[in-house]
């Protein structure tokens, strides 16, 4: 669910990034632009089911909404702690602003975490969160979404045929391990289907063109890539560290991503028309994010 | 101009704390709550055209919008300076806070000033800025914005009856100077009329009842109290220091305001029918603020 879609300064339609993955249950942020609270009401997503917000860096637009989300949680009562990762001077950010508004006190737990080098920031029962430099002007991350591969599909014909019976061999077999039955080795892979590949996810943030980007996102389902300006700007992009299209495009095609949707447009752009036309030109499976656009995850 | 008029938290219809006032092109915010941008935004009216924010008091939601605020300004190329003016702290959060975004070059000035005590904070040319002590939590500043006097009108049949010619003699007069025409002495008050008052305003922010606001907003114009909850509540408000709608209805009453104007709604009122028909069991010239809401000054 796109929260926030413009670059910048907000506009009538887009307000400033963020972007809320709902997975089982638990809604995971990526960026807190200021009004991330407010569309969140508007696409009902509880403040209270956010366990975790992954800042990309400090730039205002990306930040300036998590103060007022915390307070927001505190008024409703919030006890279950809250993570934020994010660039250094997150720890700062938010240990100089909470005691200013008297928020020192929250009810809860907020916890921030300061990344410190590219590679795994977040293990949990069956996803990861990887973290990568973006190239922006300052400290900035991606991050990458992993689902864990789940396990292959029990094949209960196979099973019936082996004479393996209903019960601890089979558990035994779906979490890996051979057994025998009536004097004979089965092999997990005898009634076990291949690993079925898990939900993969990038979320750039803001950056320029960058092969670090296009390892992170390598076969991924889903990019989320800036594309602040149209690729005429290209060269002023390049000077303020942002993408045009193309660039977005050019990582999703690179990449081998099965879907490219482009955000953080620039307030200057009403109509995205340009914008959507020269990404698809280098990658065909590309959409330019709206405010609350949802996309289902399979 | 009413930006957000909810409390604590937003709801879909109401964002929160903020007031615009347009006073001759210039634009006068008081308080600046997440989300003041974007509702600017939608009612038209430039961040480049703000010059002084008037801050009630640091809690979150009346607060959290100005440094968002500040970026955008910065970002649309903003030169002139900006002044705000607020509780202690203030000075704190705005130097611990812009650093943390990259801001602290902003490329125009803005100069925060913490109020001491009650009385003048502004003089310009045409009004003046009072403070005094709201009843709240923490510190917390009630404003009165007060056109200074106009002059009288000037009444050219009198001029012509009493032989004063157009040009320097008349001007004299409109500025209080007695003239001598043919040999007589005449006065100002022969040809000006009575002063006109000027437009009178008072902006609560959070308070409880209050017996400084009432003599602060003595006569004025128009009252922008808050009214955060239904009288049932009259406790609870009391513990939190909000206001209830009769007590808000209770100062414009014993004051002697003109209109009177609710805002800051608890977010559990979606009907505020209630908090309407209590406040005008005290005093009758009230309404309830909405979101976008405009009032003209006559």
């Amino acid at each position: 669910m796109f929260l926030g879609t413009s670059a910048g300064v907000p506009t009538r339609d887009r307000s400033l990034s963020s972007m809320a993955l709902i997975w089982k249950g638990e809604v995971i942020l990526f960026d807190a632009g200021e009004g991330t609270q407010h569309n969140m009401l508007k696409a009902g997503i509880s403040p209270m089911k956010v366990t975790k917000v992954f800042i990309t860096h400090l730039h205002g637009d990306h930040i300036l909404g998590l103060p007022g989300l915390i307070m927001t949680m505190d008024l409703l009562g919030r006890e279950e702690p809250l993570m934020v990762y994010g660039p250094k001077g997150l720890n700062a950010f938010l240990s100089c602003l909470l005691p200013t508004i008297y928020e020192d006190s929250v009810d809860f737990r907020v916890e921030s975490a300061e990344i410190a080098e590219r590679g795994l920031v977040v293990e949990e029962k069956d996803y990861r969160v990887f973290a990568a430099r973006s190239l922006h002007s300052v400290e900035a991350w991606a991050f990458k979404f992993e689902e864990k591969d789940r396990p292959g599909k029990f094949n209960e014909a196979a099973a019936k045929r082996l004479g393996v019976p209903p019960g601890p061999l089979r558990t035994a077999l779906t979490r890996g391990t051979p057994v025998t039955v009536r004097g004979r080795t089965i092999e997990p892979r005898d009634v076990v289907g291949p690993p079925r590949p898990g939900f993969k996810m990038v979320y750039t943030g803001d950056t320029a063109f960058s092969e670090e980007i296009v390892e992170l996102s390598r076969g991924v389902d889903l990019l989320v890539h800036e594309a602040t300006f149209e690729s005429s700007k290209a060269d002023s992009a390049r000077k303020v560290m942002h993408s045009v299209s193309r660039d977005a495009a050019k990582v999703a095609s690179m990449a081998g991503v099965k879907q490219l949707i482009l955000t953080h447009v620039s307030a200057r752009y009403q109509d995205v028309n340009t914008i959507l036309k020269e990404a698809k030109e280098e990658f065909n499976g590309v959409k330019v994010a709206k405010d609350l656009m949802e996309l289902e995850i399979e």
